[in-house]
This record gives structure tokens, sequence and C-alpha cells, in this order.
């Protein structure tokens, strides 16, 4: 596997664009374009919220009832959702202005929002926006990096890797973007993941392939515990590669799952280390659980406590935050038995054993608590299972962020 | 009922006390204690949190197995958890020493600790200040306040509430102090309380008339999701009100509940609104929905909601994401037909209906999420069953507060 630059306009076929439509605010991107220029088959997940919003409920009849998928347009600033008829409406004919446009059917364009809920779309500026990047979209790696800029909302960088593998002779490009910070516990700001491979692939393993590697990327990441209306994920494949159509589970599919991770895993750190207001990436390795399912439960009780984020973000060794977090995590475990230790890349130390603090440096772990990249590392001594969950600190720019967020 | 001044030390034969016993911070109150002149009944709730702070363990214990309560002693600054089996022994060493010195048996003291995780309790300015607890304390409403006051930690107002009710033509005093903010979901600083009364009361009942209705309390108080290693609920009857001893459920017991239950939703509610840093206490009544667990579940959704919470610290009438907190929070419902209004004490305004905004003001809303007191109400069009929860906003001051804690 071969980590390159770029994002979803890098493999073949895809091109890419971003643009300034004034959707809400003026002068800055805000509206993206994902285009390939044969039919993709199309697999997703969307948000678990029943409050779902008009894209989400287009966006998941389309990949469950088209037989292929064209075109991807998003727009920040309006999340259209509790929008009623008429936001389900303005995504219809968003897509349609896409469809007669780009020449392709309507049913092949999927459409994303982001942004206030509760407010139409300015439907003649989406319009508008939508021609703009009909025209202004390139298979270019600029095009990519425009389009991953164009969906940032309170992200403060934006968010794309690509990888190259090899597959039956054939190099093969996965590449992605996303915005915001979470799919179980998305920033309001909502979670957008936009992801094309040139890959000939069925599409019932697409969606698998898809479902399975959210469970341990995007599914563990947490900024604040909100789940949004418009949360995303979508995956283009388009087949232009010219592998042999991988349609069972063998030795290609693997090597796809593999660079499918990456993306997802590289995507979903990015978003963690990016949440609204965050000073640092905050990860929690649960080790030695007794199930997988534990693990995840543990590791994300952690990543989602308010008191372990405002410790981190205080660079205040408490441990007892992080233990109090496994306890109420529903999980079954013997306290005295867990071992608690911070890490950051280059050491780590050992805080809790014993059922007790263990004799550690308050300056050395205060220290590795203000890294950019804090690792609270749980040793359950229960059994063989792991699992990496990832969010941030808790600042007071979250709270700035959120209370200001419509102003 | 009537209601009257006064908190633990009001019933007949209860007497509290408060002094300064330097274990963590100097020149403040910090120990408490409450004492009946005679053994008592008592009843308890505790925290879910799997690891649990020793005085749980040796409460729990007590409540459980011990014939009679007869006196209480809490301390702040240290929450003696994550101690191992020396905190325990701290727990039957402070115990022993309460039991010594007011001439009752060690089993019948109960031991309350709230603070930092991890720290071993200064153990001989513990037991200096068990002695000057029992000399200190009298039964007067001075003395009820003194308690009050010792066993705040990030407090900002101490929490107590007393009412008289009449039964088979004695008064019965029901009267509770407490500290911190939620039950299921507290604050790290713990939830603490104690409630006393002379009623005559058989202790199957006591516990079933606690049980029942922190249900519908204390449970429904949430100011940051994390579920505290200390939390402790107890209640104490000592009978000297002379009333038949309640042995059923009868008109008598009625009385008696509407008592505990009005002491128990007014130091909920102080708890929710003294929530760290905030600004206002947040009401959500959840009304029409299809059960009683429903409601329960939605309304406590909202409140726990960190963006919602922002939300009500910034005055922005930004509905979406009170529906979209009700989304997540694993009910089914039809968004369409959900209605949603702010309200103070004054006025209420419908906010969202038929899947849309309404038409309202967004100054008059803003006015309204400025009050001290915020309700959200969400008629759900479902049923007939309803539930409140309350919590407060999420200011910059939580992080301050939560970062800085230990310092």
């Amino acid at each position: 596997m071969k980590i390159i630059e770029g994002g979803v306009a890098s493999a073949q076929g895809f091109e890419a664009a971003g643009v300034e439509a004034a959707v809400k605010y003026q002068n800055r991107k805000d509206m993206a374009m994902v285009y390939s220029t044969v039919p993709c088959r199309a697999a997703g997940v969307f948000t678990s919220n029943i409050v779902k919003a008009a894209p989400v409920r287009w966006d998941q009849e389309i990949v469950s009832h088209s037989p292929a998928v064209q075109a991807v347009v998003v727009n920040t600033g309006i999340a259209n959702a509790a929008t009623g008829a008429q936001g389900y409406e303005y995504c219809r004919r968003t897509a349609e202005r896409a469809a007669q446009t780009l020449g392709i059917p309507a049913d092949t364009v999927l459409v994303a929002s982001t942004g206030v809920i509760g407010s139409q779309l300015p439907i003649d500026r989406i319009l508008a926006g939508v021609e703009k990047l009909a025209q202004a979209k390139t298979h270019s790696d600029a095009a990519g990096t425009d389009a991953a800029q164009a969906i940032m909302t309170t992200d403060t960088v934006y968010k794309q890797a690509a990888v190259q593998i090899e597959i039956a002779g054939r190099t093969v490009t996965v590449g992605g973007m996303c915005k915001g910070s979470g799919m179980i516990h998305p920033n309001m700001g909502t979670m957008l993941g936009f992801i094309t491979t040139d890959i000939a692939i069925s599409r019932a393993l697409l969606q698998e392939a898809l479902s399975e590697d959210v469970t341990d990327t995007f599914n563990m990441v947490s900024v604040d515990g909100d789940t949004s209306t418009n949360d995303t994920l979508v995956v283009l494949a388009n087949g232009l590669a010219g592998n042999p159509e991988i349609t069972e589970r063998n030795s290609d599919y693997d090597t796809f799952r593999e660079a499918l991770h990456y993306i997802d895993e590289t995507l979903a750190k990015k978003m963690a280390g990016d949440g609204e207001g965050a000073t640092a990436l905050f990860e929690t390795r649960v080790i030695h659980a007794a199930t997988k399912q534990d693990a995840r439960i543990l590791s994300r009780s952690v990543v989602s406590s308010n008191l372990c984020k405002a410790a981190i973000y205080g660079h205040d060794a408490n441990f007892g935050r992080f233990l109090c977090a496994l306890g109420y995590a529903g999980v079954a475990f013997d306290p005295e038995r867990v071992e608690l230790s911070f890490a950051n890349d280059e050491k780590s130390i050992l805080i809790y054993r014993d059922g007790m603090a263990a004799d550690y440096s308050e300056e050395e772990a205060s220290q590795i608590l203000a890294s950019p990249e804090v690792r609270v590392v749980v040793d359950m001594h229960m059994g063989d299972a792991e699992a990496s969950a990832w969010g941030c600190d808790l600042s007071y720019d979250y709270v700035k962020i959120n209370a200001d967020y419509r102003s």
C-alpha cells in the first residue's frame, strides 16, 4: 500500500470541484461536487438519528435502489434538516439540475448538506452553484483539495487522504475527504465523508467493506456525544482500474479492505483531532478486554467523557475520571485488576494499578497530557480483545463555537 | 404539606454539624455529621458505576445488613475512591471513631466522601474532625445549614429543604440536604444527598419509597453525563413523630411519598440549576409520549446534550439541536408530529411543528432562553405519558472548573 497525495479526485475517472455559492456566508467555498466520467457502484452508511435530514433520506433511497451513482453535490451553511416536504423537494431539484447539466440521470446524483437545522435552502443560489461546479470540475489533486475545503464548516483544516494498491497487476487508487467530527457522536457540524476508488468490485461487497470498516474507524470517534441529523459516508467505485471485478472475499478483497481501512482511519483521526475547539487528539486504547465489543464500549466511554476531555485540556493527570468513565460504560470488570497508562509518541507511564495510584511523577504525567496526541492505554487483564477510540479535549472554544454557532 | 425552613436537623431527634477539618483545603467547612438521638431505619440508593468508592461499599453493606443507622459522617476534598484496601480500612476507622465518640455501634455509622479520586484520606485529620463534629452537633436549623454548607465542593449555593405533613394527628417532618449535580449523570463533584425524617415507617417501605421516587427526581438530573464513583442518597427515619408505624401502602404512605417527592424534586432541581459553571436551570418537559419510560428517555436526552446546553448558554433558539437530541435518544417517533416550545415562568412560544420551524420571533425566543429557568416543552402527540428532566447550560466556566479541578 502506497500513501499518495490527493483525495476524491485521485482515482481514475473522478473529477471534483469546490466553489463559492453564497449559500449562507460570503467569500468562502461552500459547495462541492464529486463526479465520475462513468457510472459507479455506491455504498453508504447514514445517521442513526430518527430525525434524518432531507438529503440523507434522498441518498438512502438512491444508494439502496438506484443501479448506479455518478455525482455528489454538497453544500455547507444550511443542513436542510427539519425542513418538511419543501426540503425534500429541494434535494430533488438540486439533483435534477446536476443531472441536466452533467447529462446523467437524476437518480445517479447524491446530495449532502451540513449547517444550521431548520432553515430552507436558498434554492436559486444552490442551483447556480451546481452549474458553477459542473463547469469547474477537473481530474486533479488541486480539484480534490478544492472540494475538501468547500465542505468545511467549523473545521479548522481540510481533511483528505489517498493510497494506491496493486490488484492483479493493475494500480488501484482509493481517495477520500471528510468534514466534521464523528459518526456515532458527531458534532452538530455533521460528519460528511466521501470516498472514491477506481476499483472494480461488486456492490454487495463494497457495502460490506464499508459497513464493517466503519465500526472500528468513524464509529469510534466522538466529539460531543451528539449524533447529527445529516451524517453521511459514501464510497463510489467506478471500475476504471481494470482489475478483474472482486465478487468474493478473496485476497484482492483483503487488499482493498486494507486500503479502505487506511483511508477511513486516517480521516476519522483527522476529524477527532480537529473536533470543535480541540487542542489535542485524545486516543483511548483498551487492551486485553474480554471481547472486542467490550473494548469498543470501554474506549468510547472514556473519549466521550466531558470530565476526561476537560482533564486533557487542563493537562491534569486526574486518573480517577478515566477509571470512572470505564466504570459507567456498562461493561463488567474488576477495578483492582485494571492498569492505566498515559502515553504520547515518545513515552508511556503507568498511572494506576492494584486499585490505586501507581508511583508516578505528576510533572511527567502532565507533560504527556500536554502533547498534541495524547493516548490513554487501559489494560483490562481479562482477554485478548482490543479497540481504539478517538476524541479530543474539551476547551473553552468548544463552548464558544457552539454558543455562537448561528451568529 | 407545609414547606418550612430547615434541612437535615429539622425532624425531631436529629442533630447536625459542619466543621473545618482541613481535609484538603483550609478555612472552609469540609466535614459534616448527621446524628439521631435514637436508632433509625435507613434506605439508600448508590452509584451504578462499577468503580465504587470505599464509602459507597461501606454504606451499601450497612444499609443492607445493619439493623439500624444512627449517624452519618461526610468529608469533602478527597473522594476515597480508587484507594484499595487502605481506603476501605479508613472508612472503618472513621465509623469506629464516630461510634466510640457518640456511644453507638460502629455498624450504625454511615460515611460518605466527595472530592478527588485516587488520593488517600488524611486519616488523622478525619478522626480529629469526627470528634469536633460530635461535640458541635445540635438540633437546630443553623446546624442543618452548617452541615449543608460543609458538604459543598464546586457547589455555589448550599442546598436544603424541609416540609411538614400530618399523619394520624401527628406532625411529621421530612428534611434533606444535598450537594453536587446528578445521580444518573452526576458531576464528578459527586451527588451526595441525606434526608432525615421522624416518621415511623417499615424499612422495606422506606426503601421502596426512596427507590421509586428517585426515578423521577434525582435520576432525571444531568449535568455532564458522567456517573460518579461516590453517588449516595440516604434517608433516615427515626420514628419520633409518634405516628402509627406505616407498614403498608395506605393513605399515610401516600402522604409521606408526597413529602419525600417534594424534598427529592426540590433538591434535584437545586442541583441541576447549580451545575458546574451553570447560568441557568434547563428543564425539558416531554408530554403526550407513548410511555412514561419514553418520556424519561427523551427528556433526559435533551438536557444531556452538550449542543442543547451550549445553545441555552448562548441564548440561541437553535431548535434543530433539540430535535436532534430527541432523534438519537433511541425512542421511535415521527418528527413531523412533534411540537417544540420554549417557555419561562411568564410565557411560552411555539418553535417547531409540522416538520419545520414555526413562525416565531427570534428575539422573543432568545429572551426566553436568557431566563434563569428555561423550559423546553416537547409534545410528542403519541399518548398520555409525561416526564421532566433537569440540567443546566454548558458554559466556559464548566470547562474552567474541570480543567483546573485539582489545582
